[in-house]
């Protein structure tokens, strides 16, 4: 396949065309499903995966290849598609500020939609040019991942007993799937180099594409692990999150598997459902439990400078993905 | 992209490998899914989307190329995830004979497991060293088709002034597209020869494989067409259907829309709930409501003869195709 009228475009304002072309996808649907669909674009969430993307994608030159657009919103695409059945599983009525789709529509009107977003995702991504980037993307193998992952933290809902590997390997597949999606993509792109369009050759090599996955994983494994630190922290107003706490939808995350270690009995209360949201923030802080989980989310921050130290990139670029770890780890 | 080691499979027997591709991969899933995927081996259906695409994919010389056995499997899994998101959509208890994935193993286990056979689908399709066919194929707009018309059936449920036109449109989503794609993805693979392994040339063109997929929706509408008459026809034993009618269920197909038309009255009564089971069954056949039916699933019929009157086929591949539309019109 050759790579014909490649454009490339400037970092600033790409978002801003992820933004309407995901807007688009949305609200230019099929007149049947653009109901549903278009409740869907105000709920538009941080962009962090996108934002990722196009730091990632950016080639020596600074310059992005036109097609992390197409890619960045097929991510958001994809991550919305996955929180609309989300919704439908948790039967739940608020997400992002906004009544859910499955709340407003019914269950099965948010099936279909979260099905519906999925091939629109995947189509987005399939119209780029370069065919090649496209499959060595494999969007289909990380739905998967994202998918045992949902399914995982599933089976084990309200489960006491979770330990941290499995807690990590929950979090590594609902989220961080898609973090290493969107890095994994950027650099795909990123070999393109401005001043030889064609010149294949400018592709980077698979271990570079590696570094920037696990450095994908790593973003997205610290995003998760601060989130389900500020469960505990935040208050509803702060977090603008629904009132119902991971712990109360039997979602069990790592400051409570230490704080369970740490506490001798605090189990057994919970077992007998006698532990109240008060006294279970007060534990989780006593014994030391979200210390430890940012300290976790602190080593991968580490881990990852790490791995940016050990990229050929300019600094303007290194400043960029450190901004997008400290977005994650909730500094920025 | 060169096609190397390109191997070419026989007819009698393909259809054997693609019922074992598709059950290996449902029994190999990772083990947090495969007591959930294994649940689904043995629900396995008629597999008459996998025997069309192998059948239009038979070349000049009778053969068949490996790939088709990963893309009809790859389809059949797909036609498989619709099933398990419509049976959670419909509340569904029983299928195919089988207590339904969302009956024995809940609501979200069964909303997941569909979107992860989704993601395994696409997987397999993607899986073929031809990536140019995976490409040509477009198997996500199929999906978005097959989503539009499960909408436009569940926005309609109970409308009992459902237009024939409408009626037709939700047909040509819900059961003909996925038989358009297996028609397009055996074309795609009909033009390698056996003989000159590396002839590109050999691809068929455009205008062929236009005539395989519209001979493909024409054999879905017969078969969803027949299938909606046998809904008023059959008892429960033959049609190894539940007690549930279409009718019952809120779905308005042809038959009734004619006698809708024809006896007046009849759709006032139904309107106020009025309408027995069994009146509707005798009124369907009265009014010529099944009969009016059957004659445009005729209609189809001829219409897909003279598609494969203008095929430059064998014989053989001529008799195997209306073998096809025998099997969707239930003749054979």
């Amino acid at each position: 396949m050759i790579n014909e009228n490649i454009e490339f475009i400037v970092y600033d304002g790409a978002l801003d065309m992820v933004r309407e072309k995901v807007d688009k996808a949305l609200s230019s649907a099929p007149v049947i499903i653009r109901k549903y669909t278009e409740h869907l674009t105000a709920s538009a969430g941080k962009y962090i995966r996108a934002v990722s993307l196009l730091i990632c994608a950016q080639n020596r030159e600074g310059k992005i290849h036109v097609n992390a657009v197409s890619f960045a919103a097929a991510i958001e695409l994809l991550h919305l598609a996955t929180l609309v059945h989300d919704d439908v599983m948790d039967n739940a009525g608020v997400r992002r500020g906004r009544v859910t789709l499955q709340k407003k529509y019914g269950r099965k009107t948010a099936v279909i939609c979260g099905d519906y977003l999925f091939s629109v995702a995947l189509k987005m991504a399939a119209s780029v040019p370069n065919k090649e980037d496209y499959i060595k993307l494999n969007m289909p193998d990380y739905i998967s991942r994202v998918c045992l992952g949902e399914l995982n933290q599933h089976i084990n809902n309200g489960f006491l007993d979770l330990s941290a590997y499995q807690y990590f390997k929950i979090i590594s597949g609902k989220t961080a799937a898609l973090f290493e999606a969107s890095f994994c993509a950027g650099a795909i792109l990123s070999g393109y180099d401005a001043e030889h369009p064609d010149n294949k050759d400018s592709q980077p090599e698979a271990g570079t594409i590696a570094k920037y996955m696990r450095l994908g994983k790593y973003a997205g494994m610290i995003f998760q692990i601060q989130d389900d630190c500020m469960d505990f922290e935040k208050t509803r107003e702060i977090a603008k999150k629904p009132v119902q706490s991971d712990y109360q939808q039997g979602v069990i995350t790592l400051p409570l598997i230490y704080t369970f270690k740490k506490l001798l009995g605090l189990k057994d209360k919970a077992r007998s459902n006698e532990l109240t949201q008060e006294e279970l923030k007060a534990a989780v802080t006593q014994s030391g439990g979200l210390a430890y989980t940012h300290m976790i989310a602190g080593r991968y921050y580490d881990k990852s400078i790490k791995i940016i130290d050990q990229l050929d990139i300019s600094s303007d670029k290194r400043s960029k993905l450190i901004y997008v770890l400290d977005k994650a780890y909730g500094k920025s």
